[in-house]
């Protein structure tokens, strides 16, 4: 279900160069920020790791919080453990205007992961100071808390967060009501954190894009149609575990030979189809896995991905399809179990067009493709309208040391963030 | 290399039915025998454990000694750890005639597997004395140590054991020269076990068929052509591990599909061969196996087993070209890496025949088929005229509770060892 956005006029969105001249990010200040920021969790490999409640994660978040406070935002933490920012508009009618990401990373995260759109959002309520503009709207930036795992503050805020502690499998193995507690959130009053439908406008989110799209074609910035949807299922494929050497061809009912033609049937499903799904087998386990046996049982998992929902539903389809006849074929009792499934989250198409607009006003390439990793946009879109502006990931490494984004491309992504958050705060009503 | 038997005379070896009645042996006895030893070692499932060396192994071998003992065998026990009886013949210038199997197991047994070989020996000298039927040549009835592992028994015997204690991979994780001492052997002398080439006139395995291509065909004894030969092979396949989400489908190098195109590949090409080669992918690892990340590398075992030792090089020869040409369709570095090396050992034609003779003599269905378990036949054969005779398995189940051959059946290969060996004793010069 597409939100609604309503413009202040019929026209299209006044462009900034009315006249003024263009609002831009200090790159030297944000690069500091970023670099400030990797300091926290830094290890020897390059790689930061801000585990999501650890004591780097709130060293991080200290250290954006004193900036926030330095630059007169109202800081605050919600009962999920989002750290806000608010900076107020000149219009206390008007829903705010939501930009952020998050600062907790995976054991080897990257430098740029989520830390880029919380520290990006920053910069630009820093320029727009600097440039003494007050936006009609107020802005809030929010670091959201353990992205990486539970998702605890985005689910939070949009108020999909589940009331039931076993259901959050925190990366230390500790409670979620201990964890909160440790970064300043209360579990007891979670429901508190939900905003009303009707306190926030929009939210926009910066991000890198942890995958090799943008480098292979060439542009500086990605529109993100929306965040895909998943379907995860374990497929349970059961022959007959037998003697590799005393059982002949004609008599087996080897499971691997079985889970091969289903990975190979399920990677051909996604290569043939004329959209751009992707399918994943991504674990594997043999039983009883001897050199000299021939496969009994073999457990894989699937995972699905694509931004429209009748693509995953003509995916499963296929999927039981070919499942049938592998087994047919090879004598093998196979089994399809759906793991989760996670809807599909499109960007607002009339943010998107602002996001083109503004990389254009910019003079920067870009275009369009899905978010296929998770983010907090796919929560918090699922509720207002949401847009995403990708950067270039080099070589599409993510989750590593090895993760890159060059100073240039975190600047272009920033002004981009700060061009559109302009002309949301002009054109909404 | 075949060995060469030379026979007393050129016309086709004499045939039992020569005036007299035919020696048959007990069915009574046998089974006792069979029931007394299983009874070693039982386990609640109805398996049998008698790992080699375990003291359950030292029993069962114990309670052969006895046997053979009380009907006049001279028992002793080899540096090799093999439990040896032996019954002199009439003429004291022959080399002996061997059989036997072995008396160990693995962890979970059936009762037939080895035990079998070993009791029907006995019972063939039981019955031949029955009859007081004194052989030509000696009759050596051998328990061989260790077979379900180290094989350290067979081996010293024909003088191809590694006089290098670190090659001895005991199920019980102690050295060879403890094992050793607690059968009964001697590591120091191993040498000492091994047998004079003109010692030995022949060697003679009954064993369970651990297949089922006896019973698929409806025959009750089974011709055994030799022990196929082994190839064994790790590959190792090396693509980019990355994030299931964010790759998309045409920028993937996944290991897990490149190693199920192997993995069908030589499948088929064992399939397609115009004889019975059997190809096994036993063992199949993937790295990092997480349900959402593709797959970066997979470490995959090959198993390859005939009969001739040509189709065993052409099956490498394709194997190698078919990891070329999926190295090249996926992106994937692909190591192929031998890990050892069995050479087939064939049976002796002039025995197989003459275990043709007498199935046929004694009304029994049979056919050829090659081994493709290892036996102790195997070692004895590259030295020595060797035949085996496989009797059914029901189901082609083995190693286990479910092994089953029915008394019948037991008997009926034990008729046909008996009869062997006086076959093999007439015409031998």
């Amino acid at each position: 279900m597409q939100q609604l956005l309503s413009f202040r006029q019929q026209s299209a969105p006044a462009l900034t160069s009315e006249g003024k001249t263009a609002v831009r990010p200090n790159k030297t200040r944000l690069v500091r920020s970023l670099n400030e920021m990797a300091s926290i969790g830094l290890q020897t490999d390059g790689s930061v790791c801000r585990r999501g409640f650890s004591e780097t994660d709130v060293q991080g978040r200290d250290q954006l919080a004193a900036w926030m406070a330095a630059i007169g935002l109202n800081v605050r933490i919600d009962a999920a453990g989002n750290l806000i920012g608010r900076l107020e508009g000149s219009d206390p009618e008007l829903p705010a205007l939501l930009t952020g990401s998050h600062l907790d990373t995976v054991p080897t995260g990257g430098r740029f992961d989520g830390a880029l759109g919380v520290l990006a959002g920053l910069e630009a309520i820093r320029s727009l100071q600097d440039n003494a503009i007050q936006l009609r709207h107020p802005l809030e930036l929010i670091a959201f808390a353990d992205e990486e795992s539970t998702m605890v503050g985005c689910k939070g805020l949009v108020g999909t967060a589940s009331d039931c502690p076993s259901d959050y499998a925190t990366s230390n193995g500790e409670s979620i009501e201990a964890n909160l507690a440790r970064i300043g959130g209360h579990w007891p009053s979670l429901s508190s954190a939900q905003r009303a439908e009707t306190a926030v406008a929009a939210f926009l989110e910066l991000h890198v894009e942890q995958g090799a799209v943008l480098e292979q074609r060439g542009h500086s910035i990605g529109v993100v149609e929306g965040v895909v949807g998943q379907r995860r299922f374990s497929i349970r494929v059961r022959g007959q575990a037998n003697h590799a050497g005393t059982t002949p061809m004609d008599l087996r009912q080897d499971a691997l030979v079985a889970a091969s033609r289903i990975v190979l049937a399920i990677e051909s499903m996604a290569v043939e189809h004329p959209g751009d799904p992707v399918a994943t087998v991504g674990r594997l386990e043999v039983w009883p896995n001897a050199a000299n046996v021939v496969p009994g049982s073999v457990t894989l998992t699937v995972d699905l991905r694509d931004l429209n929902p009748s693509v995953l539903d003509q995916l499963v389809t296929q999927l039981m399809q070919s499942l049938e006849t592998i087994g047919e074929q090879t004598g093998c009792a196979i089994c399809l179990d759906p793991q989760f499934e996670v809807a599909p989250t499109p960007a607002h198409a009339d943010v998107m067009a602002m996001i083109e607009a503004s990389a254009q006003s910019l003079g920067l390439s870009h275009s369009r493709l899905p978010s296929r990793a998770s983010h907090d946009a796919q929560e918090v879109g699922r509720r207002w309208p949401m847009g995403m502006i990708f950067v270039p990931s080099k070589g599409g490494f993510s989750h590593s040391a090895a993760e890159f984004t060059s100073e240039e491309q975190c600047w272009e992504g920033t002004a981009v963030l700060l061009e559109v958050l302009q002309r949301l705060d002009r054109s909404l009503a």
